[in-house]
């Protein structure tokens, strides 16, 4: 797909520039402070969306908040395009380089500053990984809510970026709803801090603009995160349904009824069956559409809410209800959930669609997705976070076939289109990045778009933070 | 206080114009459109602060969006200043005209415009009460969950504006927590939507940024809020302690357990003693400090979390514990709490504070408090949502004596700067407004308010909306 992908002019200055540039960097960041070498360049001309890639002009890889400054200060002055960079597992394109850029990678900045458990908050560095927080303080009974499936890897920078979610978040909220503040470097290399331990606050809630504003209004070094206490138990449920429809609708009604477990997940036939033939996880075979429904809690809360929602699937003709009786079985039904990309991966290419859609446009989108994928002779498997309707319809296809491949990504735009048609968006928790950034006009209208640029420019207003990414290429101001 | 209380500048060019701008408004708002008789601008001059009162030039009361665009496309080409207005019950003067500016009335736009049960939202005009987005779908079984103690009056235009809270926000959230859209117009006129009925979306957060903006980025004319089913059952709980550090401790550790009542309520002995004096709720008066927790869900819900916050409680100990045997009883412990601040009123003219503090800092904080007002010869009293470290203390003076008043507001401002130097911030849910203008340096630095300014211009370039409120005069941008 990477010959259609269009990116701004490099800038000729910088380009010319490039040796002088090196040499100013490395007196910045040390020797060790900066890659440039084109071989060593290589692990950064691409991320997880990998249609596209480009050696960057240089890597810088600071060790602190100041050096992130200098660097900053020094591109803004020279006029220099700059991609922050987390572990590059953007599923969008959110930290593809380009040539005249300078990628700042935060993988050297991956202290975890504080723990308090007394206020429930952890401090870090924008390189820490999303897992590692958990994993610190677990041992005292807390975690950390956000769970992206690339959790081992992704650092907490890039998930402020994409205000990435997870299965658990339908429960905990996305990564906004779980950031306390930053600390973040503006373009001209000032710092500035937003948002504390404390409720709300006065001014403008910039806390919640910089969360999903995917690197272009600063770079964030630091945050201070939300510690929630680890529930007293947790257990999976399976329930199995003769349609996709029936499913669907079961998940409405459940969250209509005011119910929120932790997790909702969604497996049509193709998924289960792809799933199970991997992971053994035990799945059942005969139905259309199998839930995995988490309740968590005591004893008693996890009893009453389970019997709530075995009542409202009866309503939608339920076939199977298997509750888990071990902490054997409950690994088992994860993993299967949790390969399902890997597992899919196997047996076709495939495309990952991030749209989202309202609850009550569950059961519709979901049919009128399985008839476009069909319309291209193509094949789709959906496993996704249903109880916040992020939808993730897996297009499969074989990427060695041009023409399919063409056709798989015709479908895939014609999906995020009907999803906003049905009142939803582009993306739940996956970024526009450069993968869905021409069809942002499809879900705002140009003066929505003219607004948000105007925000991005009281931060940046040489449009030099990640430029390529977010907004089309077309109509947006002069850089 | 008002003599203290500095306006920018009236705008002599729009003083002079004041006929010509009258005879314009109305032609586009029509004669029952527009109030411009001195003696009926009067109930506009001023809102629930109270300090300050000054007649705006006119007030527009128009009746659809397409009005309110005009108008503001009027108002910028003028350079005419703007004062958005829900029912003016802003603690902090947020609603205040100035007299060369025109206040804008949402009050006629009232209605509901869609109840969606399915994806559980209500769409509604600005001017509709708070209380009545409840009413409207309690049959159902339903409500919208912030609920500020002026619910019956205040719009939830003005609960946009100020990010407004309420007793129950500790488990479901502020207003920003609860807001899924809006309709807002742009001080050019322009119509920009922004959120809808789905998970997060593409772009940058626009709409939390909107929220607890103070009226000043535009004006909302539609809102689309979350509805929440109503629980199975609630019961409040009463536990006195020996001391307020003993029950402010015991709040910090239930929070610190993971456990979330709906609500949890501090009153310290002068607020105790002033609510049961005023509504006999049956507050045990030996205690020191009173905690109302409420919880609710099912019986087996409220039994498991009830049990949590004993054992706690225990730890704490804790003097009395009162389960409520009826709804009867139940109504009396809210009619305490909720008439806290207007049995206040007939015992001592009060200013109240909103600053708010981390959990930690809870029981430090109310013994500095203490120790502050009575260093001024002062009393308080503290009633307060202690759950989320929202802190209410009720300064105690004399209104007649300016003296007594002054020392009231010397104390108020150093018990704020003592909640921003114990990690937390000047305001919690009552908003900047004019009150707190001033103090906004306490809490940020001089780069924190110039990006927030940027990001306000890149909204209202000519600094027409709401123009004397949330920062300090000095060092802004000249209009």
């Amino acid at each position: 797909m990477s010959e259609k992908i269009e990116f701004l002019q490099p800038r000729a200055a910088v380009l010319q520039r490039r040796e002088t540039i090196i040499g100013d960097l490395l007196e910045v960041l040390g020797a060790d402070g900066l890659i440039h070498e084109p071989r060593e360049l290589v692990p950064f001309e691409t991320d997880a969306f990998v249609s596209y890639r480009r050696l960057p002009l240089a890597v810088a890889l600071p060790r602190n908040t100041a050096q992130v400054s200098t660097t900053l200060k020094y591109c803004q002055r020279y006029g220099i395009p700059v991609v922050p960079r987390g572990a590059g597992t953007s599923l969008s394109g959110g930290a593809i380089p380009q040539e005249d850029a300078v990628v700042i990678g935060l993988s050297r900045m991956s202290k975890i500053l504080e723990v308090d458990l007394f206020n429930r908050t952890a401090t870090v560095q924008a390189g820490v990984t999303n897992l590692s927080i958990s994993e610190t303080v677990s041992p005292e009974g807390f975690f950390y809510a956000p769970d992206p499936s690339s959790q081992l890897a992704c650092t907490i920078g890039g998930n402020i970026g994409m205000n990435s979610g997870g299965a658990h978040c339908l429960k905990y909220g996305v990564t906004t709803n779980n950031l306390l503040g930053v600390k973040m470097v503006l373009m001209d290399g000032t710092v500035i801090d937003l948002g504390g331990k404390y409720l709300d606050s006065g001014g403008y809630d910039l806390l919640g603009l910089i969360c999903g504003s995917e690197g272009q209004l600063g770079i964030v070094t630091e945050a201070t995160v939300r510690l929630l206490a680890k529930p007293e138990g947790a257990r999976p449920v399976l329930f199995g349904f003769e349609t996709s429809e029936h499913a669907g609708s079961c998940v409405s009604d459940i969250i209509a009824a005011g119910i929120i477990p932790v997790a909702i997940e969604f497996m049509d036939k193709p998924a289960i069956e792809i799933c199970e033939a991997f992971a053994g996880a035990g799945y059942p075979l005969d139905v259309g559409a199998l839930l995995i429904v988490e309740v968590e809690g005591s004893e008693a809360e996890m009893d009453d809410m389970l019997a709530s929602i075995v009542t409202i699937a009866r309503r939608h003709e339920v076939k199977t209800v298997r509750k888990c009786q071990s902490a054997t079985e409950a690994a088992l039904i994860w993993k299967g959930r949790k390969s399902a990309f890997g597992a899919t991966g196997r047996i076709a290419d495939y495309i990952c669609m991030d749209g989202t859609v309202p609850l009550s446009q569950l059961s519709y989108v979901l049919r009128r997705t399985g008839e476009i994928v069909e319309s291209y002779g193509l094949r789709v498997a959906n496993v996704f976070h249903a109880g916040d309707g992020n939808m993730h319809p897996l297009i499969l296809f074989n990427a060695n076939d041009p023409v399919e491949a063409a056709k798989a990504e015709e479908a895939g735009n014609e999906i995020l289109k009907l999803c906003v048609d049905a009142g939803g968006c582009l993306t739940g928790e996956h970024g526009v990045g450069i993968e869905k950034r021409d069809l942002m006009r499809h879900q705002y209208a140009e003066v929505d778009l003219s607004q948000q640029m105007a925000v991005r420019a009281a931060f940046d207003p040489q449009w030099l933070l990640n430029p390529s990414k977010v907004f089309p290429l077309e109509g947006r101001p002069a850089a």
